[in-house]
């Protein structure tokens, strides 16, 4: 089974966002400073003083994992998800969170389904350090069905402007730091319901083969924050390109800070790819060009790291408790991401 | 029929908010300037210096207004509504627009619908000064039927903390003054489709009775901007409180901007209720109450003004071709919004 067959074509959405870029550049004033197709954008805020850190934004959904959470009552857990996605997202650019906005929609508002939502929320912003400033809650019947909602978010976060960690500093050379998800996070869903569930005829209380929990353990993993092990690094200038691996997995994340010039090669033996990836694999025949566009596979964020930082950095992340490793490196050569066997 | 019967309660909603408060305010950090419950969320950006501006955040939808705009592939108008509803809720803390995100989800991502989406969002991005600096296009089979979508947006604004509109300076005394809406902008479109194509039997290119265009035409008007127009009579000073007439109708909105002691009291008579509204109301036999939380009846903003501010700021309203009214005015007593026949 490929991931177009569960309804989602990475290439479309690709394609179709390359199409968008035209319409969303035309908007651009004189205080942006991104570019399009990058983690965040960023802005100046105008009228703020020499020195001002810029503004850092992300959007983000949590995907049909929605659709897991109301099945198992996890609503609280994909709330955080969407908070630390953000944060992540905004890490990314090397910013520190500042605060979220939430959007949710109901087919009918559950009032204690939303309290769960609210207290998610609210523990992953303050785990973040990001004021909850706003939210929209609506209710749609007709879009959604009863039990059904959707969820997204949007976090803003700060960073000195020179600190902005955009990968233009990426060099061959470069090491590539790697550290290890928790599952899923929050992509590939339609593909891992379609095996496991729908065609699979697995429930969420059933054993996931190979893995020693359940389906619904296996696949509502929290989203991990990366903000706590890594702002400290970032913020000590001690990376030159960061990625956070969601849709389009690590070759399509790891790309987007490549300078040109410059090829990302992953040693595809440098970790075990998680039990409940393979699991989706074996049962669903997923080919693998399909898993690794799909899923994180078990790589959460990516440093890149000049050689002589490496040691410093990995010694720093573990005595954080993190479990680092080197994933590849950087080479010179057309840009674009090696996934080598 | 009343709202609720078309599967929206308001009470539902703000109890439910209300209950979420305490989350919310659990997540504050010391940038934090803003109360819960006002149209938009203000936060301090740390180290812009002294004299920077403040941000103002919000996010919305539009409703179950998608899916009229699905059917008569207006997806351009609902996109270039979000925008407007974004910059209208910054607008009323005195804010002016900085840049917006978008989050867009779909059954299945279709090429043409989601270019004129971004034609949409860009070209009111434009009109309102706005950046599109993020956005996210989800793909999500088994939340969303294929042609199905739901589009929300994060407007981010910016004005001097000292000149920030937060109905605190609102008096007895001040009058109310009105700006036209444009139609239902982006509320109670779940009561009017309810109430017209599901159980009055009418289609989108049908005559709707008593106003001269179709069904269609009707409810796809626009969600005006108030910015042009308003903008430069707030930055000026000449207005004491501002409201943004969405969920909740005059009333829900009009309250969240008094202070205690002050009461609205509105002249129904002041204007004639649009004939959408009223086409509405007579085919669903929708009590006074429901129409009035619902929907905005025509009036899409309202300034308080002290009453020897009044005649210049209609003067200067009607220069920029707006059609402003005395809708009433404000008395000392309870707080609240007298909503007089």
């Amino acid at each position: 089974m490929r991931y177009e067959d569960a309804g989602v074509s990475i290439a479309r959405g690709d394609a179709a966002v390359g199409r968008l870029r035209r319409f969303v550049e035309s908007t651009y004033t004189p205080h942006v400073v991104s570019r399009f197709g990058h983690f965040a954008g960023i802005c100046r805020l105008p009228g703020a003083g020499p020195g001002a850190p810029v503004l850092v934004a992300s959007i983000d959904g949590v995907g049909t994992k929605v659709l897991l959470a109301r099945a198992a009552g996890a609503h609280a857990l994909v709330a955080g998800d969407i908070v630390r996605h953000g944060a992540n997202d905004c890490l990314v650019l090397g910013a520190r969170p500042l605060f979220f906005l939430d959007y949710i929609a109901w087919g009918k508002l559950e009032e204690e389904a939303m309290q769960e939502v609210a207290r998610g929320l609210a523990e992953a912003c303050r785990a973040e350090g990001a004021a909850l400033l706003g939210g929209e809650t609506a209710e749609m019947p007709g879009l959604y069905r009863e039990g059904d909602f959707d969820l997204a978010g949007c976090m803003i976060g700060y960073v000195q402007e020179e600190r902005v960690v955009d990968g233009s500093q990426v060099r061959p050379g470069d090491l590539l730091v790697a550290l290890p998800s928790a599952g899923l996070h929050t992509n590939g869903y339609s593909l891992a319901r379609a095996v496991l569930l729908e065609r699979g005829g697995l429930a969420l209380g059933d054993p996931l083969p190979g893995t020693g929990v359940s389906v619904g353990e296996a696949l509502l993993a929290p989203h991990r924050s990366y903000t706590a092990a890594l702002l400290p690094l970032v913020e000590g200038g001690a990376v030159s390109g960061l990625a956070h691996v969601t849709g389009g997995g690590v070759p399509g994340n790891l790309v987007r800070v490549l300078p040109e010039g410059s090829r990302a090669r992953i040693d595809r033996r440098s970790w075990q790819v998680p039990p409940v990836f393979r699991a989706i694999q074996e049962r669903g025949g997923v080919p693998d060009e399909d898993m690794a566009r799909a899923f994180n596979l078990g790589v959460g964020f990516v440093l890149c790291v000049r050689p002589d930082r490496a040691a410093g950095v990995m010694a720093e992340l573990e005595q954080r408790g993190e479990r680092p490793w080197i994933l590849g490196d950087i080479a010179a050569g057309a840009r674009g991401v090696e996934w080598a066997v």
